[in-house]
Order: C-alpha cells, then sequence, then structure tokens
C-alpha cells in the first residue's frame, strides 16, 4: 500500500498529492477546483476547529454567521479589497431553472428570473459584515465587536492544489470594530500571537512572525500580519494572517460612533483568518515517503491497537482494558477488529494514516506481560511491559508532540540562509531553497524585479528583526534591517 | 425593554419578529431572504449542533464536507430531486466581474468569464454526493457509508421569515448509502428516533412522529419520516425529516456495489437534514410576552447573577464564589459587572434573553444569608439560604427543562383534536387551530382539495396511528386510519 506513494525525493508535487489521496483525507470533485474533504481529513479540520475556537473564545470574541452573498454594489464599495478580489469570484446572476423546452428531462437557466442586482459568492466578509455592522454601532458603549465566523469562501483561482489552494475552502475570519486605532492593532497582534501559538503548539509547525510588505498585503489593508511556515521542499507557506484595516471599510461603508466627547468618529477595524490550507502545511511538514505523520495533539485517532495475528476473545479483551485506561486519559484509542486483512497490511495502513502510536498486541506478549509499542514518527518499536504500556503510551504521545516540532524546527533553522548579494540569493534559491534573510531597500519596485527574475517574494519582515545597517541585494540602496524571501505556496 | 415587543394575544407574527430582533437573536441582512445570526443567536445553534453532532457521532456517523456548488448536469440527474428544487436555486454564471468603462470604481460582471456550464448553489446535496459516491463504492465491503455535513445550503424562497424560511440557511446532511432496504429504512428510523429524543429532550419540544403522504415528501424521496412540532399559535413546525431514498440516487448516478455474490447492485440510500429552522421552533414552543424563554439544555447563559444595587467588592466576591461552585457542575454562568444599568434594567433584559435562572445578590441577602432566586418559566421568584443555592439552581435548571417541555405537551394534547366530518374540521381549523385527527381517503387528489380550501395539509401519518375503520372527512371513501392535519409553518 505503502508504496503506491511517490517518494519525496522523486517528485515531492506528486508525493503531496498521493499523501491527500491515499490517506483518505480529500478526494476531487466534479466542481472545477473545488474538492471534497472525506471523513479523516474532515476530522483533523475538526480538531484544529475545536482548539482554534477555544482559544478565540478565551480570548473574548465569539461566534456569529453572515451571509454567503455580497451583492455587487457592496462588494465594489472598498475599492481595493474590490480590485483585490474581482479577477476571481463566483457570480450568482439568476434565481430559476426551468424545464428546457428543447430537451426533455433536462433544464436551462430561466432568462426571466435574471436578478436585480448580482451577487458575489463571499471571497471574504468584510463588506457584508462592514455594511452590517453600521447599523449595529452607534456609540463608544457599543464598541469593541469581537466576531468570529466559520464559513466557506470561494475563490475562482485558475490553479488549484487539495488543500493549498482550491476554489472553495473551509475557514474562519474574525471581523473585530473598535474606537481607538490602539485597540485595533493591539487586537491584530493579539491573534497574530493566537496564530503563531497553535501553529507551533498543536501543529508542531515552526514559524517566523512578521508583517507583509505593501506589495503582499490584504486587499484593503494597512497592515497585515503573517506567520510563515516553511515546507519540506524549501517552499514557504502562508499559515495566517490578521489584518489592521485602519478606517477603511469604516469609510467605505460609513460606520460611524460618537466617542464619550459625543463626537462622530470613524471606527477602526481589524480582520483575520486560517483556513484548511494549513492541513496542507501540516502535510508538508512532518510527513515522510510512508505517509501522513501527524502530531498527537491533533490526530483523530492517537493511538491504534492490532491484534496480531488476528482479534480473538482474549486478545480483545486484554486490547479493550488498555484502551479504556487511555481513553481515561482523554486518548482517543481504535482497536482494529477487522479480521479480514493482516497485521503487516494494517501497520502500512495507519502508517499511512499517520496514527501516532501503533500496539502490536499478540499471544505471546499476553504470556510475557509485554506490549509492542511503535511510534509513527521515528518508526522505532519497543517491547513494553504491560503494566506500565498505560502511562508509557501518555509520555510517549507528549515526546512525538516536542520531536516533531523540535525536528521541523531544526529544519526551518537550517534553511534561514543570510546573503549579501544577487548571485548567492539566486544560488542559494536554486540549490538550497528555504527562507532568504537579507537586505532590500524597501521599495515595490525592487521587490517585484526580484519577483520576476526568481520567482521568490518577500514572505515577511520579522517582528524581531534587529536594525542592521547594510544594502539591498537588488538595488544596492541603503537598508536598515532584513526581510524574509522565499518561494512559496 | 420588554415593552417593545408586541404581544402574542395582539400579533403572533409581529410578537416572533420582536423576539428574534429584541433578543439578538437575528438581523436582516442586505441580500434578499439572508439573514444575519448575530452571536446570541449563533450561541444557540452552537449548543444545538454540539449535541446532535454528538449524537449523530455515537450511532456510527462521521462528518465530511462536499462541494458548495453542483454543476447543472449533475443537479438534473435525479429528476424528481431537480423539479422539486429547480424553481428556487441560485445560479452562478460568471467567474470574473471587471472595471466598469463608463462608470469609474465600478464593477461590472466580466462577459467573458461566463461558465461553460451553470453551477447551481447547493439547495440539498444529494446530486453532488452521490455524484462522489460513485467512486467510493465497489464492493459491499465499502459499505455503509455513514457521513453527515454541516453545511449551508440556499433555496431562494419568495417568502422568507428569521429562522423559519431564509434564502440561506445553517443545517446538518446526513447521506449515508447501504447494501441492503433493509438496513437503509432502519438507518432512516434511527435517525427519526435521534431527532425525536433531540427535539424533546433537549428542545423541551414534543413532537408527533410519523411519515408523510406522497405529496409532501422529498423530492426523489420514496418516504419522508418526519417529526411535527406545534407553535403557540396553532400551526405545525415540521422540525425535522429523514428520507428513505430508496434507490433513485445509485440509479440516477449509476452507483452501484459487488454484492456478497459478486453480484452487481443499485445501493439503497437515505439523507436526513434539521436546519436554523428549529430555533424557530424554540422560539415558538416556550417563549412569552416578555421575551425569550430557553430551555435550560440549550441556553447559552444557565445562570447569571446581579449584584444589587450595583456590582462592588464584597457582592462581587460572593457571586464569584457561587459562579465557580456552579460552573463546576458544569453550569454556565455569567456575573453582570455592567455599573451603568438599573437592576430592574438588567431583569428585563435577560428576561427577553431567555436566561433560566436569575440570582439577585445584595447586601442585605449577604447579612441574612440568603439570595433571590427567579425563574424564567413562571416568573416565580424565591428567597433562598446562601449555602444551599448551589444545589438548589442545580435542582432547578432540571425542574424548568421538564417544566417546560410538560407545559409544551399538555399544551400540544390539548391542541390535538379528532373531527369527524368537514365543517367541523374546518371550524376546529379556524377557532381552535392545532393538530386534527381526521380520516382521509388515502389520495392527493382528496388531499389537495383541502389545502386549497383550507390552507391545511397533512402533516404526518401518526407511526404509532392506530387501525381505525371509518370515512374520510373529505370525500367519505372508506379510510383506515387517522392522520394529522394542520396549517403549518
Amino acid at each position: 500500500m505503502a508504496k503506491e506513494i511517490a517518494s519525496r525525493e522523486e517528485n515531492y508535487s506528486q508525493w503531496y498529492n498521493d499523501i491527500v489521496k491515499k490517506a483518505g483525507l480529500a478526494d476531487n470533485s466534479a466542481v472545477r477546483g473545488c474538492m471534497v474533504i472525506k471523513p479523516y481529513g474532515y476530522a483533523i479540520w475538526e480538531k484544529m476547529r475545536d482548539q482554534l475556537d477555544k482559544m478565540f473564545k478565551e480570548t473574548g470574541h465569539v461566534n456569529a454567521y453572515f451571509p454567503l452573498f455580497v451583492p455587487k454594489s457592496l462588494f465594489e464599495a472598498e475599492e481595493k479589497n474590490a480590485e483585490g478580489f474581482a479577477k476571481e469570484c463566483a457570480i450568482v446572476t439568476h434565481y430559476r431553472l426551468k424545464a428546457d423546452p428543447n430537451n426533455k428531462g433536462k433544464l436551462i437557466v430561466d432568462p426571466e428570473a435574471k436578478l436585480e442586482e448580482e451577487l458575489i459568492v463571499r471571497p471574504t466578509s468584510e463588506a457584508i459584515i462592514w455594511n452590517t455592522y453600521r447599523d449595529w454601532i452607534q456609540s463608544y458603549r457599543d464598541l469593541p465587536i469581537l466576531i468570529n465566523q466559520w464559513a466557506n469562501v470561494v475563490r475562482w483561482e485558475m490553479r488549484t492544489r487539495p488543500f493549498l489552494r482550491t476554489a472553495e475552502f473551509l475557514w474562519q475570519e474574525g471581523h473585530t470594530a473598535h474606537s481607538t486605532k490602539a485597540e485595533a492593532i493591539q487586537e491584530t497582534k493579539l491573534i497574530h500571537d493566537v496564530y503563531a501559538t497553535f501553529a507551533e503548539t498543536f501543529m508542531a509547525m515552526p514559524v517566523i512572525k512578521g508583517f507583509k510588505s505593501e506589495n503582499e498585503r490584504f486587499a484593503g489593508a494597512d497592515d497585515t500580519f503573517t506567520i510563515e511556515a516553511l515546507m519540506q521542499d524549501g517552499k514557504a507557506l502562508q499559515a495566517g494572517t490578521s489584518h489592521f484595516l485602519g478606517q477603511n471599510f469604516a469609510k467605505a461603508f460609513n460606520v460611524t460612533f460618537s466617542n464619550d466627547k459625543n463626537e462622530n468618529e470613524f471606527v477602526w477595524a481589524t480582520s483575520w483568518g486560517v483556513s484548511t490550507r494549513l492541513i496542507g502545511g501540516l502535510i508538508m511538514t512532518h510527513s515522510d515517503d510512508e505517509g501522513l505523520v501527524l502530531p498527537p495533539k491533533l490526530a483523530p485517532i492517537q493511538v491504534v491497537i492490532i491484534p496480531i495475528p488476528k482479534p480473538d476473545a482474549e486478545l480483545l479483551e486484554k486490547a479493550e482494558e488498555i484502551a479504556d485506561a487511555l481513553k481515561g486519559l482523554g486518548i482517543s484509542v481504535k482497536i482494529d477488529t477487522d479480521e479480514t486483512k493482516r497485521p503487516g497490511f494494517k501497520f502500512a495502513d495507519y502508517e499511512l494514516k499517520g496514527v501516532p502510536v501503533r500496539l502490536g498486541l499478540g499471544k505471546r506478549d499476553i504470556e510475557n506481560n509485554t506490549i509492542e509499542v511503535a511510534r509513527r514518527d521515528t518508526k522505532e518499536k519497543m517491547s513494553i511491559g504491560l503494566d506500565v504500556v498505560v502511562p508509557y503510551v501518555e509520555q510517549l504521545l507528549e515526546d512525538i508532540q516536542n520531536n516533531l516540532y523540535n525536528r521541523a524546527l531544526a529544519f526551518r533553522n537550517n534553511h534561514i540562509t543570510e546573503v549579501n548579494d544577487f548571485s548567492e540569493f539566486k544560488n542559494v534559491l536554486e540549490s538550497k531553497g528555504g527562507f532568504i534573510s537579507a537586505h532590500w531597500d524597501g521599495t515595490s519596485e525592487t521587490e517585484e524585479k526580484i519577483k520576476e527574475e526568481t520567482k521568490a517574494t518577500i514572505r515577511c519582515i520579522p517582528i524581531d528583526a534587529i536594525a542592521e545597517a547594510g544594502v539591498c541585494i537588488y538595488s544596492g540602496k541603503p537598508s536598515s534591517r532584513r526581510v524574509i524571501f522565499a518561494k512559496a505556496y
């Protein structure tokens, strides 16, 4: 089974597609660029969603739900935002089908059911939400509004890849409203921190925290904070963004409040989101040629118990006993009771699915009072005493979580290269890949030329960048700090 | 504040709209027929969703996610289903906007970005799902498939009401695939039971379990099981449906499996759903002229503590102590720390929002070692010893849940009227309303005529209907059991 996966060495892109398909994460659909998220992939998303939702609520946010559709007149109100999304949006123009008079049993769009105003399927919801906030906000007492929404959005991308870039995707989008600039910036940073904590603590995926150059900012934002992760093939993945929107949407939708001096002011805004794209990041941070590798904190099944050679009453009884004890500790356990497949096949299948810990339980094990414990991350196997297996596995899950993070961190740190001239820049980009730390003159013009020549973009200006005098690798003009370049997904 | 609500007596429909608006459940939006679900309304939906999700998982189901769009050629494949939804669907025809050459800053649909095949925004997902299942099912070993999806759907309804009937709504839709007819019917009934249990145990909303007449069946189903609730104004609400789809979708999408004798057969199907409409049912089952009344099991805030006359250190300390003890029992508690509003205003506001239990804590209470406990359902107030308030409240929440159910059950049972001729039928319908139990000849023709003349429809043929010889109230033809009629939302 595992053999059906391309190796990473041979073809990273094919390897990725194979993992998505063979591990049962997602499938293509009949709709161009839209995927079906299969139960196993969706279970990972549920784990991510529940954890993020908890973190949002702990920081004072509540959920709500706004319409899928945005009337064109609202969509175009904030011009930069509209321009940014106009080229890739699905548009509803009609509201009825009718029988095709020339083709029995078939339907055609009823030309008489044309909408007076076209509806855009939301690519993001600032427009519809700020049009609503106008009615909700009168006074400073109505602020802040700290709302998040879990939803589907549609961006009609031309080149799609499962999870990484799909025409429809699932995400959360926070939309907050504040009475002061300082408070809105604080919110933008708070969420930036939440995203980084989530990525590192739960996904075991190290990220660089920074902000975007003007070119790479969200359309309609004054500032975009980002977390940038590094994939195994040396390409970067933008994993989450938190935007300070200034008063742009308040002005476009005329959302004002009277402050405590009874003066009218425009409201300050943020928006922020992460999406099912994170599942792509999870795959490309940890997995190997045998299949998916999942950090225990996001694994739908953390431990699988396989009776060897096949389930019988004695083995199942012992397996149940272990499973119950593990479940008592909040660990999710599956006992494989399938009698039709051999252990070797099952081992390969759970490796493919990235289950962090596998317990193999045979007759002789019970006689010897032992059990075989295999960890997915290193593929090490150990024989462990049955009486200590429960605390051992509990600790092992923590170790795996930490090991995955440390392994990814070492890889990422080995792939941040400081370069000081453009030929070195191109060399590193082609030979080693990864993040390149280099001086840049701060102009969009230089950024664009570097992108044209190398396909590398500025991933971010790190938040903790140290002031350092230097010269731009491309223009030779002065620069005061290094920024992070990479080719990106 | 409460005064802003119309009384039920005066105008039930206005009262409903007032509750939705003033209790902060939902708001209108800029999109025709689409609502914004506000944080408090969404919090109720989250409670419903989490409980249902748990019940689905406990009965062996898993979640997945399928595309929002259905290509027209798939949409029309199952003809009855297509016919049922063709007249009310939103249709995506283009995938790009461009700058309007005649109107600076405005956008128009780019005529060059017309889709080759139109996409229907899903009104329900049988078509896209069964087109996918074809690739997932080869052998009986691939069955059953027990998948549920939480999603938004769009039905372009002409007359909309918040929660009850909106152009876009949130729901869950289960789509299962089976190797035998018996197993599919068993699944249909299992979910029917889950829905009834959820409605009665969690929503405290009694339901009649039955199946639909042919006229009222889901388009594409062989049989539709329903739970029917009775609202305070005597109208029925279809609260959840579970469909046995036979092999209709398998045939339309050519989904076959090889059975254990290696013969090819069409797969058997079910689908089932409940939606945000349930929130409408919740409102119209329990609420009163002071506002929303929520059953404790679905209340986002179960207990509110109000320091009187305003929060100070001593009152807050005591309130925290009580809140912590209640939270330790899994009860959700809010302490109202707002210093700007008076207790009377707060009392009315939490009544409006339907918080089941209100605790009023004053200085003299602390001296006397007492606290005032007010229950929302009966509006009774009691002074309770501070040392027993925690177990008292825990028990009270259970009592309120039971009282709401019993009150609704008594009302419902008082509004099931047996009638034996058509003039009595019309009389009861106009004077008393509610469910009418009557003989019907079993024909669609009679059903339609009764509907034309009275607007009443057959809500269901109760599952536990007793065989009873009689004559149809309309045609006088023989009938073997009574069915349930009502006017319905």
